[in-house]
């Protein structure tokens, strides 16, 4: 089964290999630059901080349809240990055990390969099991800070008058809910923005529902990633855990726009960001740009990380 | 063995018990306020960021000696499988197992108690094996986002002409040293500030020498903690494996500084912070403060947690 | 909620403390005596070998009703990984994480305690995080190799012209049960032998039925433990999630034959066993007894371990 | 750089692919018959049982120099956890991270590959991150019980006078050595025997030597395959860390006895077995030959498993 022609013709339009330079392992991180970050800073207005992460715990997301991809296992290596004898201070200590990718994450570049490559062209098979990503392994990626925009594509579609506290799981996002958000935002993405994408399916996990929130999902359609290389957006993350509409658009085409945005444009995608709490703090203040700081940890040849993201008003 | 009259005299003086009501649960990150983050964003000048993790590997910096605390031992889960059949989008996913104060991390307020206490007075003994941390897990600390103010004690020895790129060993880093790095710095310390405190101990573990950066290490004297009361810092890290002078300045007293810090100020203390770049970056622009952006990861009931910090200067 | 005077009344006719010395830390282990052993390897006529593992894999009998009891999460470190250079010898090594008492398992005599008490009267609070069990670690019982009986309660019942292929999930087996297995058997249960109790309830978890194989279950009667103390078995393992009947037969006194087996009487008890192919082995050659080999893996401290049994017939 | 042609001389005489089907998994555990383990049952005189595995703790035999073999992380999920209620039975559980390669183990025939192949033809690519070992995983080692004979090299060498505890770290292991111990065993290694092989090597590690008894270390020469399968041993283990000697015999070909046993013979081999309590109770009873159980933990796809086994004499 190979990919079939309409992905092959997007893929051309996105692909960003050797946009910078035959070297490069961080993609359109390198669109987010120092000047980016100063005018991001300035968007700071109340010092509001929003996180965005869920909360790391036996109990997460995963339900174990994909295997190895478990749930944080916690344990404690000590507990109010007197080290150095009776009396003294007393230590506490944790281990875990949990997927990279489990929780609220990054996707590294390397978290798919399409016809034998990964981004930049290089070969799938750099991957190892021993040596993890020889190339853009998520330590790769130094620092993730940038202007952040809330597209709240699930308040922007309720502000047309049918409310939706969330999309259906059949809801592709495409370039226009997304145009419709940036409305409601009042502001356009721009070169090295990071992008949240709100569905509001998130609201299924945190009500306890995790098969809901699994699946069918909203997400985004095959179309929106010339829509991100368009307006060169940095990363994109959202509040689902397949980031794509799932099941897919076109059938037997899984995964499309995972190949077109790691592989072809070798951008970041963020899954499972919980944008519950910034969306109210957003409507609030009637602005949806923010500095966003999503620092992925240095796991070295790590195809993702987990990450805790926070929004800063 | 009693914690000496010392000890007790320093915890009275900066203890902070009850002084966010009885229910608090965060201590001094109570400090960084709205305005205090505002103020914060706004010393951004260049947008240059600086991370300051170490990268995340099993050679990292622990040596064995805490028994538990392990270096990541980070696998696949899966490498370039094509999930959904053959000639499809493939997939790479990792898994972790690591202690939570093994790299760069944060203590949390519940990884030392004393005299069977924890920060506000609740009992040592609500940290349990099964539960974690009742109070004060980590995940309560929910954002750390502030000023960030490098105290380059090592550069401030070294402008006093005695050359050391690092501390030695048996250095007690004294708040006469703060202070003349905060001179060097041309900025006070104040209230709601995340102080990094450069020994440059972490040069041994760069060049090789993990059982020299181990031990015997600089780190900070028991007289620190009142002078970072008296500022009102909001959390304190450095570039060492221990935090406090190591081993320590009197006989059988062992984690004065983490008792004081975590236990009766409530205070987070961050180690393993490289500090080497920044110390650079700094050095380079003639200004020692920063946004600092230092995310803990939310493990629940967590006791510590690794961080990803990012200074945005 | 204490426990009630019937659980004591039995605990008090079952108590093994001080049978076998102040210092013992194997409880009834010690019933298996180098007479036993030649007795036991006297049994086997054919030389059929039945193993009574599950295997260990994601997919296992945990549902995630226990928190962090895992199933295992098995991954590579290497695979066909050329250290040496390319066109060497390669090598694949794997890496394990999972709860103890996962799968197929002993619980140690420290895996409960009640009252403030393990087996032999030592406080409960010699088991610690850091430390784990100070005492009676399943280390301790170095070789656990007897004469195993097949006590085939859902054979026996079904000679009894009702077919059950397995007890129903309320079905509490009881002494009466047993001796109708011993009459099946042909051979009745003596000193330091090794008793595995089949009741057929596994058949649901080989049927795919996780859910109905974990509740409700048969299981022990709380009155088997005097049983099992009268003959003086060595130790007893079934085919069962919880081992005893449950819910339990008591309103609110849950694990009573855990506490009364491993506190009280000192007896190692066996759970999750595979016991369908020895079933019909048996039943092929009309004989309920052979040589039992069921080594524990020797982790110093554990309060239980995985087991591989096999029995030699 | 490819294996020299002394290597494929030997692995053509050694070679058993085919010899039990194409479709067979299980290499030279097939010499082992009902009438095998019949004979060996007949062994057992005294009922002597007598454990082989090491200690399961994170102080074990790995120091650090294989990436990712760690040794056990043990840790308690709960400790007297009263789960249903204060005062009720109490319980604790334990869970593992452990390199299945770390301690006393067995090889599965998988662990290595060489030009391409595993045992009996296979692609090496069979083994795969996700999927582990698709063929001839350990798991399809379904018992492994026999007759154990305990070659004592080391003490064989002793009664000829030149007393070494110990073999020295450059001693290669020759047939004549074996046949020297068969001497002293007073038996000959027949078709389906478990043979051990004593080097006394154990006894560094035993003393506190981790580094010592990592490397140099004594072990199989590059001769001993074809001794083994002249005379159909069903498996091999001994007392080292890497089976063969190390570093290897002939300069660049590394790991050769590995890739003679495991891909060309089919044939399982064992690591880190303590052999020095045997070796005092051979002695002391004056008979070397034992039934030996050394049971796989069932890992589905492992290329090795921890194993517990027990000689009962």
């Amino acid at each position: 089964m190979a990919l079939p022609p309409e992905f092959h013709d997007i893929a051309k339009r996105v692909n960003n290999w050797g946009r910078w330079g035959e070297a490069d392992e961080i993609g359109t991180l390198n669109l987010i630059t120092d000047g980016v970050v100063r005018s991001a800073a300035a968007t700071v207005r109340t010092g509001r901080r929003v996180p965005l992460a869920l909360p790391l715990q036996q109990d997460g997301v995963q339900t174990g349809l994909i295997p190895g991809r478990v749930n944080p296992l916690h344990t404690m290596i000590a507990v109010n240990l007197e080290i150095f004898g009776s009396g003294t201070v007393a230590t506490s200590d944790d281990a875990v055990t949990m997927a990279l990718q489990a929780a609220t994450h990054w996707d590294g570049l390397t978290h798919v390969s399409h016809s034998g490559k990964i981004y930049n062209g290089r070969p799938a098979g750099s991957v190892t099991a021993h040596g993890r990503a020889a190339f853009s392994g998520i330590e790769k990626a130094r620092h993730i800070v940038s202007r952040g925009v809330l597209l709240d594509v699930a308040r922007a579609h309720a502000t047309d008058s049918r409310w939706p506290a969330a999309l259906t799981g059949g809801h592709a996002v495409t370039p226009e809910d997304l145009e419709a958000a940036e409305e409601l935002a009042g502001t356009a993405v721009r070169s090295g923005d990071i992008v949240l994408v709100r569905t509001g399916q998130m609201r299924k996990y945190l009500a306890g529902d995790k098969q809901g929130y699994a699946f069918p999902s909203p997400g985004l359609s095959i179309r929106c990633p010339e829509w991100f290389h368009a307006r060169d957006a940095a990363a994109v993350a959202n509040d689902t855990l397949t980031f794509e509409i799932f099941p897919p658009e076109i059938d037997d085409l899984w995964l499309p726009v995972h190949a077109l945005d790691l592989v072809e444009m070798g951008m970041l995608q963020g899954q499972n960001w919980n944008l519950e709490e910034l969306s109210e703090a957003c409507a609030d203040e009637g602005r949806y740009e923010f500095l966003l700081s999503a620092m992925p940890e240095p796991f070295v040849g790590g195809t993702g990380t987990p990450v805790a993201p926070v929004a800063i008003l």
